[in-house]
């Protein structure tokens, strides 16, 4: 087991004392002239907060062993000298640790250092050193998850606390807001935001529902900054009718008319904005809301931020249940709609109370100062706020973000599947996320506009081509960058073939000219949350970050988080830092031998595969992935065995750490005038690999602050071990040689040269594993499927890979 | 989607207004002489408890259509006549059913006839109507899982009300308690109930710490009664230590001495009670406790009835952290101290504040009615505790229960693992439960004892000859089934591997005779609960079922729910209800001759299989279940071809249900002093079955309470095409031919009869499927795997098997 802390502050000891003056573990500096046993007995007498009597406290510390003889209880009656080991001990009881278990009373140090707990040096603590162990134990994980603090505040802590003295709210200690709001006495007020649009065309600017949770304190002049979600889906979604709008992807790759337009041009035939409807007149003014809601689809991280003195406003935006307007699927509409929220937020827009009556309501608790949060589209519509350089929003966090949509549905000219869902696109996600249509008192006044809009999508879309389209650059982002404001944290999956890893590089290198913070993590997981890990304090870095941008407080966040954190892909619980990601300097090439190794310089030689499978072979990979995944990478004797070539190099000599985008060129030649081309690039060697699916450690296990919502721990835990395991992948249309946007002719038989860029990554090779890359061409979980008799030829002498070394 | 109601009661419309009346739906009786649309808009207006001004509430009418052009705010703004299609299409959308796609405003009777949610016949509604056909909404389940009353109730109808108006607490509606409990002012308290036993022997009775959580409503004089949970695992488990006990299972099956004890000897032979310390002189009495604990290990069901006036107690026994003892794995020292808390809590026991100091406290709040819930090992303890007829203990209900630990670990005279568990056993359970251990300072003193406590369990298990003994019989509660005086609910997986359905077999069939209520539900799950499945009411099943028992509440509980109710395995969402289980009269017999033999019969009848595999594919079975389980079951060609002997009926030309216990007759011949056989009996056929692990279907969408602990919605989904289904299996060592307890001799090579009980089930045959039966030696996960070169041979002329027919 080990537990990475990065959001752990070091003070001084003056400020050491004050913070905890400031949670009452102390009342006076003057503590300090006690002896130890004395300081330490006053601390611990606080450790059980959840006891109604001094006698259930008492219970409690006799169950603590400082050595294997002496309950600290019975340690505390009398004046003793405190060694290490003896507060390590009693420490490693109190955070959750099991004696023999764990560690060991001879020498809980030697534990303590494996799992990267901090401890002082002391080997006999006076009470200075006391109370600096103390504070730190108090910003030290259990072994479920949390900070001590945390652990001791969802036992009611704070909450008896404030039953006997006035805290300050919000409290912070140790750089970070604390859980000292109670929950219980949120206030959830509904608002219509009017936003500069009129997506529904009905005349009117379109309102947009926005849902809020705030402290009670407000209601008595607290301001409070706000976490703002924009989900598309926290309104309902429409899962039937959108799996009926899926495309059927088992169809040819069609021949595409030669174009070549520029980039400016895409941008130029961008539809124009039509005139806006007028502003509403203003009738009353209210100070309360008229509307409110029983249970928001929420957000643990949310929900923690709920507890520590933040608002959370969640708005799903146009087209949603109880809003105005319609489903845009990432275009600038939709960062209008989600912008709107935060211009409201920050005083700069008007929101009435209701939908009708045009009574305005001011977000006149808010103390202007907004973040974003949230996974996949909730991510991107927090990048493309970003990218509007928007007042009042000060940072954003974007957890498995699209930057671009065309890096969702798209690549190099060929329509490509998120990992997981064959067939969807924009028009499908409208669909999707389209919850006005759940109302059909709202729904069917306007269901034969929104079925046109959905219609003109599918055409806009252009499955026909793939290609970057008008369409597809009105939706990229990072065409904004420069507008960006905003400080950003961006998360993302190395192993997240869904919103593939594309996006965050491409952001973060991007931004690195912009005068903004940015802060990555990149996780082995797949598309999922990681603020529920006991490996990594992703909580309290968030905590960190944003009791600095939207709160003030001088906690040096910019500096004590790393720039890149990385977990390690061959170790468990184990990440890494890094001050960049793509700034790479050294490479390992590869070029492909006759003898379908990587590495031998080889001879002009061709090599050959054929696209097309048995009708059966084909309906049984369209039906079992895992089998075709399998069958492609490590099966050497099954229908896929022609239709790739597999290329391996020698077991490498040493380990070594890939980091940034590989790039592949191939001299490549298709038989009919058109053709794809699909690339994994692979790690082959037995080993035991990281889950890309958390397992679950306890559930309900952390409390996201004092009986209040609870969330589950989990970790990646070791799997069985495997043959292989994908590194990177990439796609190519064979008519897009040069770009997504221009295409060319294919000749058949005549060979052209590619270079294509597979998804960034960063990745640990072990010593003795082999690279490997498999050219294949159909894939069956992202490409579409005609199953078409196409032989595809390499030319080895002009085929290379070149994999950037991670720079630290 | 079917949502199926077992729990609904009928009343009459006098009880009907008087209960509207009780939960201040109306305020009078004469609401009768107003016009319907005055009614319907009076009503209405209740149903959203969370908005906070009367313009909310008249927005979400308004986006109800109680037509395709009318919506419920205009419609209730003037006099209507109020059609049935009015009515449902509003009462539709009040469910959260969806206009278009769960149903047509033209007919929406249509669907709900279709989903199985009742409504009322009247094609125009007069006032009484209306009246009734409201009372009927509020009891029925909205697309979510709950009641719609509970639904309004999550939304804070109770807590709203209760802020105007004093409501009765408890309060019941429809013959069940309701969620008016405050559970943000839950009382917490520990005391230490004093056992009549020493299980570790330190000249101390045992105390057995005990967690209550209890309405603050009892500190002003409400009696409560008790929901009690038993679980041994609720104050943590030793997970690494229970694996590293595990026992190694690739050992040779070993020959038998012979031995004939008869049952009685074994009776005789159990472990004589040691003479017990004095009981503990109290010192004070306490009215409140002394200990608290900040969060309990919980349980859903408990929960839900924690807000509606039950008080809630764990206990997790002896051996548990904090409690004294040793864990004895369902020996009657464990049902000692199980029964220990009801006695406590019934006022014939004495507890006190902690361990140490003898001050007595009462459970002065408790009605002195207490249920016992729980699945596995917690409803195993269930049973336990009713065996014992201890007063106090109304009913239990036992999900996934053992009813004797030698159907849990052993079968006919083997060891037979429970699924998911090789090489699990008594001990290893005694050791992972033992949570006395994760307290150094308690487990220190003890260690050397409980390790000599759990080498004798580890001899007295008796892996050596699987044979049931004098261990095994202290461990059977069937044979304390007369002193039962509980009133019984049984709930069992038909897909339960683990803890088999031959354990609630064996209880529902042996407490025929008892002048106890009994009710079963069985379910096509495996081990799990059914607390939040959609398609059946459980918790209101169980909530009528509670309030009749420990409550008192003549809702004639035990007449309408059905005596047994069996979900059907070929159709989701559907509940079938029989009278019995396992009284058939009927039976399908087939013998096994050359005809329905799959693979070639033999001309002498006589055929065999070995049951020895090569050393590789016999290491890639144990690593792979369910590649052996496919191959055992369907390959054509595989290693376990000639391993097993598989037998086909022709396909059935009518749809039949097996129900009960198959009974297999075999003349068998091992090539070897000793020998086993197992056997599945399989449905075979090509069909989309349903999972035996339950889907998500919503997050979160169950609050137990208002604003309260909440749990997410499942359901049993169909699944892809598949070939087969197992039905049953059984186990027999051919050395306990007539039974567990007693061993005969083989002589290899000469033929033996055997009856083989199979685990009995209830399962739907379609028309066109095959029966089959598969017969074969080692079982992989579940018998040891010596891969011994084991040859058996079948006797076909006298092989059969007889399968009852389950009767109405």
């Amino acid at each position: 087991m080990k537990i990475n802390q990065f959001a752990r502050l070091e003070v001084d000891f003056e400020t050491e004392l004050t913070e905890l003056q400031r949670i009452h573990f102390i009342e006076t500096t003057d503590i300090v002239t006690q002896s130890p046993t004395e300081v330490l007995a006053a601390l611990l007498h606080l450790c059980y907060p959840e006891m109604p009597t001094q006698q259930g406290v008492d219970f409690k510390l006799s169950t603590l062993l400082v050595d294997a003889h002496t309950n600290t209880y019975d340690f505390i009656q009398n004046e003793h000298e405190i060694s290490q080991a003896h507060f390590y001990n009693l420490a490693m009881q109190l955070l959750q640790f099991e004696v023999d278990l764990d560690f060991s009373l001879d020498n809980p140090t030697a534990a303590m250092s494996k799992m990267a707990l901090p401890f002082i040096a002391a080997m006999q603590l006076t009470t200075k050193d006391l109370l600096h162990a103390w504070y730190l134990l108090l910003t030290t994980h259990t072994k479920n998850g949390q900070v001590f603090l945390d652990y001791l505040t969802t036992k009611g802590y704070f909450a008896e606390l404030s039953k006997q003295t006035d805290l300050p709210k919000p409290l912070f200690f140790n750089g970070k807001a604390q859980a000292v709001f109670d929950t219980t006495q949120l206030i959830r007020e509904v608002v219509y935001v009017e936003s500069d649009q009129d997506t529904d065309h009905d005349g009117k600017r379109d309102l947009l529902k926005a849902e809020i949770l705030r402290p009670v304190e407000t209601d008595d002049g607290l301001s409070v900054p706000v976490l703002y979600t924009a989900s598309p889906y926290n309104q309902g979604t429409n899962d039937e009718d959108g799996a009926k709008l899926t495309h059927n992807v088992d169809v040819p790759l069609q021949k595409k008319p030669v174009i070549t337009p520029t980039l400016a041009e895409l941008d130029a035939a961008q539809p124009a904005k039509v005139d806006l409807p007028p502003k509403r007149v203003p009738n009353g003014v209210a100070t309360h809301a008229e509307q409110s809601f029983a249970r928001e689809s929420s957000y643990t991280l949310n929900d923690y931020f709920l507890a520590r003195g933040f608002a959370v406003v969640y708005a799903a935006g146009i087209g949603t249940m109880e809003s105005d307007g319609f489903r845009t699927t990432g275009d600038p509409e939709e960062t209008t709609s989600t912008v709107a929220i935060i211009e409201w937020l920050a005083g700069d827009r008007q929101a009435f109370t209701n939908k009708t009556d045009n009574d305005l309501i001011e977000a006149w608790w808010s103390n202007g100062h907004t973040a974003i949060t949230g996974r996949s589209y909730l991510g991107t519509l927090a990048i493309a706020a970003a990218t509007s350089g928007v007042k009042g929003l000060d940072t954003i966090i974007s957890e498995a973000a699209i930057s671009s949509w065309y890096d969702y549905y798209r690549e190099n000219g060929l329509v490509i599947a998120p990992g997981g869902f064959q067939g969807e696109d924009a028009d499908v996600l409208a669909e999707e996320t389209f919850s006005r249509q759940k109302q059909a008192s709202d729904y069917y006044p306007i269901k034969a506009d929104w079925l046109a809009s959905l219609e003109q999508m599918g055409r806009d879309q252009d499955r026909e081509t793939g290609n970057y389209t008008p369409f597809w650059d009105a939706r990229n982002y990072l065409k904004q960058l420069k507008n960006i404001k905003a400080d950003i944290m961006m998360i993302h999956g190395l192993n997240d073939w869904n919103v593939k890893p594309k996006n965050v590089w491409k952001l973060w290198r991007g931004l690195q000219s912009l005068p903004v913070q940015q802060k990555l993590i990149l996780h082995q997981g797949q598309h999922i949350y990681i603020n529920n890990f006991r490996s990594v304090d992703y909580t309290d870095i968030v905590n960190l970050w944003l009791s600095n941008k939207l709160m003030g407080v001088d906690n040096h966040a910019n500096d004590i988080l790393p720039d890149v954190l990385v977990q390690d892909n061959t170790k468990p619980e184990t990440w890494d830092t890094y001050t960049d990601w793509g700034n790479s300097d050294a490479y390992l090439t590869y070029h492909f031998d006759e003898n379908q190794l990587l590495e031998k310089a080889s001879a002009t030689n061709t090599v050959q595969f054929t696209d097309h499978l048995t009708d059966d072979a084909f309906s049984a990979y369209k039906s079992d992935y895992a089998t075709w995944r399998h069958d492609l990478m490590t099966a050497t004797d099954s229908p896929m065995s022609s239709n790739r070539l597999l290329f391996k190099s020698a077991p490498l000599d040493h380990e070594l750490v890939l980091g940034g985008r590989p790039q592949l060129k191939l001299r490549v030649a298709s038989s009919q005038d058109v053709g794809l081309l699909s690339v994994r690039l692979v790690d082959y060697g037995k080993a035991k690999r990281l889950s890309v699916s958390p397992q679950l450690i306890s559930r309900h296990a952390l409390d996201e602050g004092f009986r209040w919502r609870e969330d589950d721990l989990k970790e990646f835990a070791l799997t069985k071990a495997s043959d292989a395991k994908l590194i990177s992948l990439g796609h190519i249309n064979l008519q897009n040689l040069a770009n997504a946007y221009q295409t060319n002719e294919i000749v058949p038989n005549q060979f052209y040269d590619l270079t294509l860029g597979l998804q960034p990554t960063v990745f640990r090779l072990l010593k003795g594993h082999q690279v490997g890359v498999i050219v294949y061409a159909t894939d069956m979980e992202m490409t579409v499927r005609g199953n078409q008799a196409i032989t595809y030829q390499l030319d080895l002498a002009n085929c290379s890979i070149e994999l950037p070394l991670q720079s630290k």
